[in-house]
Parts: structure tokens; sequence; C-alpha cells
């Protein structure tokens, strides 16, 4: 073999070992399984894309940091940095033959090639869930009660969501008379939890004075609960209006459900983003307030207005999986990934091979699985190697066992022993082994 | 708005409308219950690499159809062609920290520029598993187990799996006195079952001649059973010899599982691909023949060379997920996607909305699909929607059923009713019509 290639991989990418992996697709399948008990449907869209299609009006920051290229056939093609812009193009081509309101997720992976130094990688995850084409308080409620069974289904359950209304805060910017600053002023307190009040105050004053910069910061301020800051807004906005309805009827829907406690009414969450024009959410876990919102969302008015004339109004929301996974990591909440394999059958007789094999049968129709070693090596060096593969038993039966029909279960963790049981007592003991007593039925 | 962005997808791309990714998903799902229950464990690899890496020794067809491009660090980067290479790579950087032998499944996308006419697709799943670490008979039978298991989870009953070995083969050509011909008139076998006996013969001979073409193509021609095979086979290698009794070995552990009916001994199997040492295979369903085998592989003595020293002799196997899918679809094996949402909860009174709401989250905790209409809409309309949705029955409640406690539930497809349930009767009502009364369990 010539020169050798040194095994590297790109900067801001990594590889996923299987731990790490089980678990991903651990939190994948609960939210997954979230989803479609409220009726959401997966989609799938290419990764690559025309540049045109995925920068649109293009500019941006998100621009540089785009994998774009020209491919074989000389087009300008890049690597998708969100679900949400090959959404609205998906909406675009496919509307007429998609049901409205039309619920959706999409849990895939997205590129940027972004600074890396503040710990960012250039693949990562996005999870998207969204119900387009109604622009009704119903839909605004249930992805909220989607970001809470969700985050509940992950074993997380001290959370706050807290959500505010776009159009609000511009009905008081409005009487403030700096409407026409409301997406600078926005993008500053956008990061109030970051820099602080002050800093934000500091920032606002440039933009349009100290007198207003004041009044906003009066206006981000929650109250003591939903009722009072609602109260509080309305009077600012000048009085009932829509938008105030609106979070009204939220409330009633919350309550309802006894959701209340889980949800706060934060005037200062506005969300960076342009395309938010009505309720906007984040969601940050309790004690870990520092990771960020793991669930951020809003409404937007016209999802798809770049590539059709057709109206795509909606709300959705975007959980940060990695995030999420790093913040779970701090947490008692133990997201175990399966056992795999949960058993190993240790190799005692080469010529019991096909007597192993049939084990294995009956364990994995019981959807136990298992692997049958077939190493040659000391029956130490076969627990240890069952240990180290994080299976739960070993099984163990030599030529006594075969003839007797019966064979040997060992618990790795305890080293206990559970000695000549058929296979199929082996397979109830096994179970309990595995799932503990008081297991709670899988969703 | 400014100009529209013509909502275009790029040749050879393609999006994956609700109903068909559930069942992908549903696919996939099953083949990763079955890897699993095997002891096989996922991982993940960047989409992203070094162009070296990917590449290799490079020289090759495919290296004109990958995406290469340089990335915004001045790096010569590609996305990934396939799962094997990245794996080998994986293994260079990884090895010292995997328990051997190594058990993992990947299931991904992949990019291939290809000539879209031949109606291949240049985003694609492949789906790989594979044992590594350990060149022994076990491992061959095991993935071969595996392939008979994952079929089988699909719903797939009609299928053979065709086997042979690349060693016997050399053995021969060796015998012949050719060789050093090998790759070549290996990959002229490969082509047997599209190209024809006779096509097969006259390439060979305008290789090594005709005498040595007569004596190719009367090796590739299995015997009535796999044992026969074996004999003449080893006659025609020259007695008995370790690849033989590998096969003899892999033969005695598939009679024992009762699985040699799937499994035959067919020499013309050879795959063209340089880097397989041992046993070879490929999967056919029955009638089925021309979509080309759903499930190939084999066994290669040193995956990760390019990369370490170290050795990494493996087995193991791909399935095709689109030809599989696209093959399934001209089957009766009707591999049904969930349906999602499977109950609609109608909307007949606004006021009722929180009822409606909590009527569904008893419904999601028992595991039912739901969505709760707020669309004002008539009621012949909404059972139109719930229909195209999928849903199997609607539930119906207004303000006389909401003061007694109870629900109507319709049965979508037949329109049958069922009237004045409570809401646990309900469940275990729309459990029944969901699931219907002779429901296997899920594996």
């Amino acid at each position: 073999m010539s020169e050798r290639i040194e095994p590297r991989v790109l900067k801001g990418f990594r590889d996923t070992l299987p731990t790490a992996e089980l678990l991903r697709r651990e939190l994948e399948r609960r939210l997954e399984t979230t989803f479609r008990l409220f009726g959401f449907v997966p989609i799938d869209t290419p990764v690559l894309e025309y540049s045109e299609i995925l920068l649109g009006k293009g500019g941006g920051d998100t621009d540089k940091q785009v994998y774009r290229f020209t491919d074989h056939g000389g087009r300008d093609v890049a690597m998708r940095f969100d679900l949400t812009v090959p959404f609205a193009r998906f909406l675009a081509t496919h509307g007429h033959e998609l049901p409205f309101p039309f619920r959706r997720y999409h849990i895939s992976k997205v590129w940027r090639g972004e600074n890396t130094q503040r710990g960012r990688y250039r693949e990562f995850f996005q999870c998207d869930f969204d119900i387009v084409g109604a622009d009704d308080a119903a839909a605004d409620f249930e992805i909220i009660a989607v970001i809470d069974e969700a985050l509940t289904a992950l074993g997380v359950d001290d959370f706050t969501i807290r959500i505010a209304h776009r159009g609000l805060f511009n009905r008081y910017l409005d009487r403030l008379g700096v409407r026409d600053r409301s997406t600078e002023i926005l993008r500053v307190v956008d990061k109030l939890r970051k820099i602080g009040e002050e800093s934000v105050k500091e920032s606002i004053t440039k933009i349009v004075g100290r007198k207003t910069a004041d009044a906003v910061v009066e206006y981000v301020r929650p109250e003591s609960d939903f009722d009072r800051t609602l109260s509080k807004i309305e009077e600012l906005c000048g009085g009932e209006n829509e938008d105030s309805h609106r979070m009204m009827h939220i409330r009633r829907r919350l309550r309802a459900l006894e959701l209340e406690e889980r949800v706060v009414f934060d005037p200062s969450i506005t969300r960076g983003l342009d395309y938010y024009t009505g309720v906007v959410f984040e969601t940050f876990l309790t004690g870990l307030e520092s990771f960020g919102s793991v669930c951020s969302g809003g409404r937007y008015n016209d999802l798809a207005s770049l590539y059709t004339d057709r109206h795509y109004p909606g709300v959705g929301a975007s959980i940060g999986l990695d995030r999420l996974i790093a913040a779970l990591g701090e947490t008692k909440v133990a997201l175990q990934p399966p056992a795999v394999p949960s058993v190993a059958i240790l190799s005692l007789d080469e010529s019991l091979a096909s007597h192993y094999d049939r084990i294995a049968r009956s364990l994995r129709r019981n959807g136990i699985s298992c692997v049958v070693f077939f190493e040659k090596k000391r029956l130490a060096a076969q627990f240890d190697r069952a240990e180290k593969l994080g299976a739960h038993v070993a099984i163990i039966c030599g030529e006594d066992e075969y003839r007797a029909g019966k064979i040997n279960l060992r618990r790795l963790t305890t080293r206990e022993s559970f000695n000549e049981l058929t296979v199929d007592e082996a397979i109830t003991r096994i179970r309990m082994l595995i799932d503990g007593p008081a297991r709670p039925s899988d969703s």
C-alpha cells in the first residue's frame, strides 16, 4: 500500500459514535411520536437547491456562511442552511396538493460555515414543526401545546415557554411614533437576556432617543402574571385590539388544559427575525437559562411570498436539538439510549454455534436484541466484552446445559446468576431485568 | 413584493411528500429494529469531507460524479457519494475506542451527479450494515441472517439471497493461468444477468481467449443445489480449501436455522467492486429480478488501508432503499405507512374548543394521533377534510353530547356510527377500528 491519507475530519464537523447516535435517535423518535400524536406529518426536501432559491433577496449575514458552488452542469447551487426556506419553496411547489391547514415536521441536517470558535458546528440538526394555512389562535395555541408535550416526552419537566406578540409591540411603537425603526428596536430587545436592561436602553437611545428608550424598556418588563401583563400592554397600546384578543384567546385555551403555569407572557421576547408578525415564543429550561432558548418560533404572515402569489400564513417552532442535548447533560433528566445489544450469548463450545443461533432467534422474535459471540476467547474475556458492549445480560450455555435443554443467565451489572432456565423462562427473566418492574408503557 | 423566484428543484433531486416520507420512515424504522435486534448500532459521519479522504486514489468513474468544491477556508471538500468510504475513515479515526467485532449500521443520504436519464436520482438513501474486525464464517453467516430478517420485517417473503466466494473464483482463475486478469473477468461476469451468457462469453474471449472463456462460463453456472454447486466448484479449484470450508460452514449454519431455502450458491455473483475478497451476495425479489439486487454486499479484507496501518477485515451489505420501495410497489406486499392523524375531532361549536382539546389530550395519552379542527366549515366539508387527511375516525361532539358527557364516532371508510360513548369507551373503540381485530403485535 502506498502513502496513507491522514483520516482528518473538516473543522466544525464531527463523527457521531454509537452511544451518542443512539441517544440522538431516541430523542428524534420521541419528538416524532409527539408530532404525529398531534397530526403533524414528515416531509423531506433536497439538501442541494439553486442558490437563488435559498438566498432569495440575499445580502444578509447568512449568505457568507452558505456552502455554495457550481455543479457539473454549471448551476449555481447551495446546501440548505435551514429548513424554513426549503419549506417555503416546498409550499410554492406543492401547495395545490396539500391539505390545509397543513401540519408538518422536518428533522434534518443543515450546514453553515459559521465561526467554530463560538463552539458552533458547521453541520447540525434542525427540528421544525409548523401549521400553515391558518391565521387562528387555535393554531398558535396548538404549537405551544406541542412544545409542552415534546419536552415532556423527553423527560424534561421544569421549563418555561415565554410568549409575546410582535403585533402588540408594533402597535406600541406606532403610538410612540417610531414604528419605522421597529426592526432595529426589536433586534436590540431580542438581546435583553444577554446584554441586560441598561445596555438595551443605551442602544435604543442611540436609535430613537432616551425618552422612547425608557418607554420601550417599560413595555418589555413583564408584570407578575399573564393577565396583569396583558392588561398593561393593552393599556400601553391604547386599549383592546385584535392582537390582545388573540393573546386572551390563547390564554383561555392554555388555562383549560392546565398549561398556564408553563407559559409566561414576556413582552421582551421579540425574535430577531424579520418574518415574524404575530405571537413569538422561546423556551427555557429552569436553572439552565444560560443555554438559551431550546425551542423558539412564532407566527409569520406570508412564508412563501418569494416564490408564489398564494398566501401561506403559519405558525411554527424549531427545537435546538444540539443545545437541548447539551442542556440535558447538565440535568438529572437521565435520558438513556436503549441498550443495544441487551444480551450477549457467550461462546462456550464452538460446536454449539447453531444452538446459540436458535436461542438468539427466539430472543429476537421476542424483541430482545442480542449478539452471538464467535470470538474464541476465555470466558472472563467474553464477560468483559459483553460489559463493554453495554449488554445487561450474558447467556451461558455449555455442553451440559445444552443436553439438559437449559441455559444460565448472568446479570452483568450485579453479577447475579439465574440458572437452569428454559429459553422461555429466560426471556421472561431478561425482560424483567431489562425493563425493571415498573416500566411505564412505551408511547 | 418584487419579482418572484421560480420554485424550481434541481434536476435529479426531489421533494418527498408526507405519504411517501411516512412510508420511507416506516421502512427505516423496521430496518433499524432488525439491525438492533442483531446488536448493530448506528453511527453518523459528516456529509462533507476532505476530497482527498473521499476520493483516495481517485481516477475512477465515481470521481466525475462527486459534488466537489472549495469551501470558505479554501479547503478542497466533497459531499459523500457512499457510506463505505466515510466508514473506512471513521474506523481509522475511532478504531481505538470501538469494541471489536464492531457491528454498525448507517442509513443516510449520499450524492452523485449521475446521468438522470437512466431514472437515477442524484440524492438518494443508502442503508449499510457491517461487522468489522473479524474474518469468520460466523460473521458472514450473520450478515445473511440479517438480510433475511430485514426483508421479512418489511413484509417481503419471497426472495432469494445468492451467494458466492471471490476467493474460490480467483483460485480457479489461478488454475486457468489468468489470475492477473481477475478484475476484468469478474466485472464481465457481474453483468451476466443483464447481458446474458453469450455476451459474457464473447467479452471474456476478448480478454483471455475462447477456451478460458468457456471454462469461466462453465464455472459460473450453478448446479441444482448448494451442495452440488460446492462440490463442482471444489473440484474445479483442485479440491477442498480454506474458502470452500468457509462456504461449507456458512451452509451448515444456514441449514440449522432452516434458511437454506432462501440462499442459493450462485458462482456467477461476483460484485464488480475491487475491494471484495471473500463471500459476496446479492438479493432478488422473486418475479421482480429485473429490478436488480435489492441487497448486496460481501467480505473485504482491509477496509481502512488507505488511512491506517491497522487491518479491518469485515463483511457487510447495503440495502437499496429506493429500488426496494419501487419493487415493493409492484408486489402485493402492502407496506402501509401509519395513518397520521388517525382521528379528526370536528368543530361543531367554537365554545367547545377547550373540551375538544381535552378529548384530544386523552386520545394522545393513549397513543392515538388526532387533530382538533378549528376551521369554521360545514360538517360535510369537515368530514371531507378528515378523509383527505387519511384519518380513520371522526369524533363528533356538539352541545348535547357535551352536556351528556358523551361523544359520537364515525368510521370514515365505512360511515358506521358509534354513538354516545364515554371518552374511555371511544378510545377502546378507536383502537379496534384502527388496529383491526387481529393485528400482530408490533416488533
